[in-house]
């Protein structure tokens, strides 16, 4: 697969970052969250006066072969329906877009349905549409890999292009969500293989996994991981081929992008279970990638503590959303900007005259 | 003291709400928090389209005779340099006001200093001063009553009538914060009360106290209960009396406020240790209000977290804030916002399309 160049962030600003973070008029460390948040920007952005300008969301389309075993409650057509939807402005992500000046690419790079047709306009205010379809959905990884290495490369390589098209506008956040039924089923093998738990432990257990459904869904993902493994377990496998098994186009198009976003000292908002997936596998592929994300969410889905707390992430919020589409990343992201502003507006001790206290 | 019209919320519109909510394009209770944020909203203003027109944030400032015996380890001029400071624009609050489009008025209740003279302009772009001084400072409560009887009710009075004025602007959503040195003690003291808690359970570092600091902060604490239940727990005290006894201008202010909002069917956000003290103590004379109030940040000043247990809030925000002045409602606000704009701006099932799913 492609090659990318990611380096932890240079740390030698670190003390002078510190410094002008502790001499804004307030006792030490009382901004919390904030002040860790403006580190980690000053950090990618190497300086002390960083910016988020032009956010882009990314919300990422495609349909998933495993879908077929009735894996999940809601029908694939749910996913292009809910794209066209995207694209006129009427979903959970286009209010939140909307609310903190987000730009939105909606981009089919796999969805079984012939999107590019159906929807006109293709640009309409803060909305693009982008059909960058790689195929009409993946194989059923029951039975085969979900995608052929041709496939994975080029999910990889649009999720390059994607980043480049938003820095070229000026962007230096990025945020990332997904539409793809059924693909909370990779995202909890991918848990499982990357931090060597129990499949069990990794699939929705919110509703128990005694109920019919989810022993279905786990029945059939045990299957498939038996299968995987029957190919690759005994002579050691790669973590991309773990990707390419099981991932959905969005997903590995998603990695594609965490990685080029880390590449270019971006900052990446991961939100939601099957983003903090991706993020677990990026991290697999490229762990200097930890230091450009910043997790935004835990949500209910079952595991996605357990999967945070494998990164070391403590998210930003809790807020118990579902809905996907990377809702929870652009619900935190006021959070991030008021920690921009903490380090770019507020008064120092000196210039505010006030006696310095702690 | 004055009487207000408090009532809990008219919850006959609640099966039409939840009917709107669960009819947005997205799994049933996706949303999360939103959900619930939203009815709150729209059972406050009795619709369902609800508004959070012209936000408001009072920044109430004070200072405290207990100051006198070394609670904090701030001194007390820093009360009026900080109050004179937000007046600049270079506050913690300043930033997060001019970032979600709050009117902020910095009310001079009690400081120990003469602001109206220092400060110039009063009045620049979002930030208004407001001399309403009851008194340079409340009595040392150590020794004697915070306040008497007529500054306790001229200091609910002001908060009466700091709402009214925010009403008059068309504002929908009252946000409160506090400066005032050394008022983490009469919270300490109220959360004792209300809540039956030992003292030290409800003494934290306030403002970064060492453990020597603490102990004498306690002993001081204490003592004070001690000679004000010699005079009043023998024979049985109301709420209001321990209030007045206690309390800072800037606190009993804030009840004033809140009690005013509920009054008048305004959403109250509520942040901090201090703050969430005068909600308790404002509970204490109208529990109704509490259906007006959205607890917005748990920080880590020790007992907050317990407080909010007692009055069964559950805060949205831990961001380990602890620099007081209302940053962490500011800082909550996009969230409550965020679940204003969805059952207004999302599309319901029906005009996107979609075919409804779990």
């Amino acid at each position: 697969m492609k090659h990318f160049n990611i380096h932890p962030v240079d740390r030698s600003l670190e003390t002078a970052i510190q410094e002008k973070i502790d001499n804004l008029n307030k006792p030490k460390g009382s901004l919390g969250r904030l002040e860790e948040l403006a580190m980690q920007v000053c950090l990618i952005q190497q300086t002390l006066e960083p910016s988020l300008t032009h956010p882009c969301h990314l919300l990422l389309g495609g349909d998933h072969g495993i879908e077929r075993e009735g894996v999940s409650v809601s029908p694939r057509e749910v996913t292009w329906q809910q794209m066209i939807n995207f694209t006129r402005g009427g979903g959970g992500v286009n209010m939140f877009c909307r609310q903190h000046g987000f730009k939105l690419r909606v981009v089919d790079v796999g969805v079984d349905y012939d999107l590019v047709s159906a929807i006109s306009p293709k640009n309409a205010g803060n909305i693009l549409f982008l059909d960058r379809k790689i195929a009409r959905g993946t194989r059923n990884f029951l039975h085969e890999p979900a995608m052929s290495e041709e496939e994975f490369d080029s999910a990889i390589q649009t999720g390059c292009q994607l980043v480049d098209d938003c820095i070229a506008e000026g962007c230096r956040v990025l945020s990332i969500g997904e539409m793809g039924i059924a693909n909370t089923s990779p995202s909890s093998i991918w848990m499982s293989l990357f931090c060597h738990l129990p499949l069990q432990e990794c699939i929705g257990a919110g509703a128990g996994l005694d109920t019919p459904g989810i022993r279905h869904k786990y029945e059939v993902l045990a299957q498939a991981m038996k299968n995987f493994e029957a190919h690759r377990i005994q002579e050691g496998y790669e973590a991309h081929e773990a990707i390419r098994y099981f991932g959905g186009f969005e997903m590995v198009t998603a990695i594609g992008a965490m990685l080029r976003a880390a590449e270019k000292h971006l900052l990446v908002m991961v939100d939601g279970f099957i983003m903090t997936a991706c993020a677990l596998a990026a991290l697999q592929l490229y762990p200097a990638a930890r230091d450009y994300m910043v997790f935004t969410h835990c949500g209910d889905e079952s595991g996605h503590k357990k999967m945070l707390n494998a990164m070391g992430a403590r998210p930003l919020l809790h807020l118990g959303l579902r809905l996907g589409e990377g809702t929870g990343a652009l619900c935190a992201f006021p959070i991030i900007d008021s920690a921009v502003r903490m380090i770019n507006e507020m008064n120092n001790f000196d210039n505010a005259k006030i006696t310095k206290y702690f």
